[in-house]
């Protein structure tokens, strides 16, 4: 993990106690008493500026929302969006995705976002893309056997790399697109502030849904 | 089946006995016959020209090759080709594919090729392209169940349309590019004459494999 640049953000994110939770490890396992009450939980892995995650908590108020982000500068305004909108049904996890199975327990989590992750073109940093198999074994643990992956990105290499990843990993894919915007799922779609600025421009969002695997074993035991 | 254009085509045909059996749904389940060999059977579904499955011939003489193809402009040609180059070790079946499990006994092929195929881009023509889930189906039982289904195409809508069939209908996806001239799967391609032509153009191709869906039950059981 990288150093923390600027001094003073770990006391600015404590005065947000609700919404910044820095000792998420103790709640591995029972995220419904810091909310209060056993609604489905939804992450979102990468949540930057929090547009996409903030709009989602706004719309559902019976799901519990994660923003999980390791960057303080964007982070801090996705948790000043929450604080605006008074939103009592999420919060942010300030770490490192690669210690997620330290602060959700097995089958904790119901839905993962996976938005416009970083693509790290380089081969030698396959690793750090957040669909490498690594990372999916992980996912695989926290979510819970009827729950399901979102991703979107408008990187080409990356959803390429991430079909074969979900696919090796046994995930069930589909609702595959390779053009959201144009695409029978773009409704009820919300967008996050990268994607409203490539929609823009023209450009195409790739898009898809990797189920657990446990689906997919079902399948074949039907 | 539309109807046959000129008349004597069928007489041709006829005229290539070695190559072009008429009476192929006579030697279903018993092609070690026609070939007088065991070998293992590879099937190009919509051949066109020829150039794909003539090479593959040529290059592997211990592979029993079938071009199958419904449209006898295109297939006269393919024909020719294989008796230029005088192949002892491949079939031509001039039928409709739809009627394919006529011609080939449950786990009979042991690998399918789908060359630029129509992509039939309406939504009421689904059903013809030949990655539509009632081709798969068939696919399934004449595929043997160490057999896999290897899909090239230049058409987006056509590959991302497959991708979502073939996971649907679960087989196990692999060495998915939507650029196979710039990966790894580029070595010992054979193109076929629109891939040819679509290369020298600068387009992409797509590419990917399809294992038989009895490949991805066997990894819940190990």
């Amino acid at each position: 993990m990288r150093l923390r640049k600027k001094p003073g953000v770990r006391e600015a994110m404590a005065t947000y106690p609700k919404l910044v939770p820095l000792n998420g490890e103790e709640y591995r396992g029972r995220w419904r008493e810091f909310f209060g009450n056993d609604n489905p939980i939804h992450v979102e892995l990468g949540t930057g500026k929090g547009n996409f995650i903030t709009t989602l908590a706004e719309q559902n108020p019976h799901i519990n929302y994660f923003g999980v982000e390791l960057y303080e500068e964007v982070l801090i305004k996705a948790v000043k969006k929450a604080e605006a909108k008074e939103l009592t049904n999420i919060a942010f996890l300030w770490i490192n995705i690669r210690d997620i199975e330290n602060y959700f327990a097995p089958e904790e989590v119901d839905r993962i976002y996976l938005n416009f992750s970083d693509p790290w073109p380089k081969k030698r940093h396959a690793k750090r893309r957040l669909t490498h198999s690594e990372f999916l074994a992980k996912y695989k643990k926290i979510l819970n056997s009827n729950g399901f992956i979102q991703l979107k990105t408008d990187n080409e290499g990356l959803f390429e790399f991430s079909l074969n990843e979900f696919a090796q990993e046994l995930f069930l894919l589909k609702d595959i697109t390779f053009d959201l915007h144009n695409s029978e799922y773009v409704e009820g779609n919300v967008m996050t502030e990268y994607e409203a600025k490539f929609v823009s421009q023209g450009m195409k969002i790739y898009r898809c849904i990797a189920a657990h695997p446990a689906q997919l074993a079902a399948k074949f035991t039907e």
